[in-house]
């Protein structure tokens, strides 16, 4: 396989998966971790490695290292792999998607700003999602009527901040998650809830319903339900573990334990909470964003830019919902037809806020 | 089709969904109550109406009604409806379902005691069962490799009751349940634990898994769920109301919303309880039981005795499980070979008890 972002915490468990289960690893694409990926290519012996620049690519032990944008779409090209796992963070996964599409290769995608940018562009009959949710949803379908999908939410690491405090909360707590550890763009978006409107529309796209809530589940325990028509609803459960979708995206069926199970003697209970829009304001667009998903590029545009500046102290937390809140209003009736719109809207934004 | 048991809770929930889906009904079969069954005759216009003995059958408004135990068998043989509903209560619903496997007829059965006493004489292939646990694993099922099985309980009536008074709580606490509204030996079957230790047995036979365990989940919001093998659980949610198994014990298949979703939004928090040998000291017989099923008719047999005696004010609700661990020890090896040897250890019990 061809595993895109090798040293974030999906890519550390896609190896954790392929060693497990002895999987071939064609490519390994990373960015700066050169230090994780030069063990990495020691113990799987990859026959391509990709970084993101020139000053890393000296750095890797790796005799014909390529780095660069167009050197991962080239890999993806040229590796005879038929599967690519795509754990790139942000809007740069978007052309890394749209390549393997286009050679017709199978996609597991962590990526969900993929599908958030541009899900209408992205052919989903070859593709896996990578993420816990929406596996849970995969794993839960059957051939009975949907009424609605629900995912969960942790509710991230301020769910008990005061809210008045909110807006200033610092980088460190919004990075202190609860149940999840992960990166840090992920773990900020857990933060706002902007990581669940994202898996909302990700989820719009896998499964082709706009019917689609979310609620917060304190443990994630419960990764998502499905509400059938008839009344039932089910659920699927599981330690946070990210290498059950990970195999699951890789190989369709797993026939061995690769979590252990759930105790509900040992859980003595779950708590729900609704997604309050005063604590998490950006989720009063959750039902115009699912009626208009061409909102999706500029959202996660102006989202990786707000993040930026939080992460650099130019704006406070509280200012990332407002920022795309505020874009969300000024693009309200975008329509878009084609890839290179979303290209073009995506520099747009980018030059407002220079 | 054919109604056993037409004017308990099973048998006027199953009227509701014959009644909601236009469904015919060829038979009504009755206990005692002939006023509700005068209604349901007007109502439902049933070809055969059997009741429990000739003293009831003279206040039937129905010109050829019939009475007693033959009847019940014959009706079920002489009717054209490929269905037959078991909602007869305690032993005296087995023969019905041992007729409606000579028949050939398809049986909804929510007479577990069919299966606790004679499971392994029944034909479980065209039977589907009525209850809420065993549907929602029904329900839950796909092509996935089992781990484990999995029911909820309530608790009962006593489940928050001081451990130190519950040999003496009075029949009134105990048909007191939180969740259920159900008949009174299934009321009192929830508090003593009876009543999962048959479901697990009656899920052992229902879908050939012996590794099948109980939580109680005190809002009966959760029914049941399976681990599989690779590390997810699927659980099966939905308000706590007998139609949707029923409607699909009947149809098979719903389209339509037989009884709201539950709102997770609303729900707050859900409670798991391991079940305590000491507040339910049948459970510690469970594993027992699972490896030697033909213990069944022994703790059927002696825990309708028992439950006659706690009625009648004979014994205390302790006694209750105290006389069939009493009856497991003693019939500790038993081994039974035929339907005829099963009746037969019945009477053995009976004629102890006398």
């Amino acid at each position: 396989m061809i595993i895109l972002g090798s040293t974030g915490s999906i890519g550390v468990n896609t190896l954790n998966i392929a060693r497990e289960f002895e999987l071939e690893v064609e490519t390994l694409v990373a960015g700066n971790n050169y230090k994780l990926l030069n063990k990495q290519i020691k113990e799987f012996k990859p026959k391509n490695v990709v970084v993101s620049n020139k000053n890393i690519a000296q750095k890797i032990d790796f005799k014909n290292v390529k780095y660069g944008e167009s050197a991962i779409l080239d890999a993806i090209e040229e590796s005879k792999s038929d599967l690519v796992i795509n754990a790139i963070v942000g809007e740069a996964g978007l052309k890394p998607t749209l390549k393997t599409n286009e050679c017709g290769k199978k996609l597991a995608l962590a990526n969900k700003e993929s599908l958030v940018i541009a899900g209408k562009f992205v052919d989903t009959s070859k593709l896996t999602p990578i993420d816990s949710e929406h596996f849970g949803l995969w794993y839960l379908l059957n051939n009975r009527p949907i009424k609605r999908l629900n995912i969960t939410a942790s509710g991230g690491a301020l769910r008990d901040y005061p809210i008045k405090k909110l807006h200033t909360a610092t980088l460190d707590e919004v990075l202190n998650h609860p149940n999840w550890s992960m990166g840090m763009k992920i773990t900020i978006d857990s933060a706002t809830m902007v990581n669940k409107l994202f898996e909302v529309i990700e989820a719009k796209w896998l499964f082709g319903i706009d019917n689609i809530d979310a609620v917060i589940e304190t443990s994630s325990t419960i990764h998502s339900f499905i509400d059938f028509v008839d009344g039932s609803t089910t659920a699927h459960i599981a330690y946070p573990d990210m290498r059950l979708p990970i195999a699951f995206a890789i190989m369709q069926e797993v026939k061995k334990e690769i979590v252990t199970h759930i105790d509900f003697n040992k859980l003595s209970q779950l708590e729900f909470r609704e997604i309050d829009t005063q604590r998490y304001p950006i989720w009063q667009i959750k039902d115009e964003f699912i009626k208009n998903p061409d909102l999706g590029v500029v959202i996660n545009t102006t989202n990786e830019i707000a993040i930026n500046k939080f992460i650099n102290k130019e704006i406070n937390f509280g200012d990332i919902s407002k920022m795309i809140l505020k874009n969300v209003e000024k693009y309200n009736n975008i329509k878009i037809d084609s890839i290179e719109e979303i290209f073009e809207i995506q520099q747009q934004i980018k030059n407002d806020f220079k």
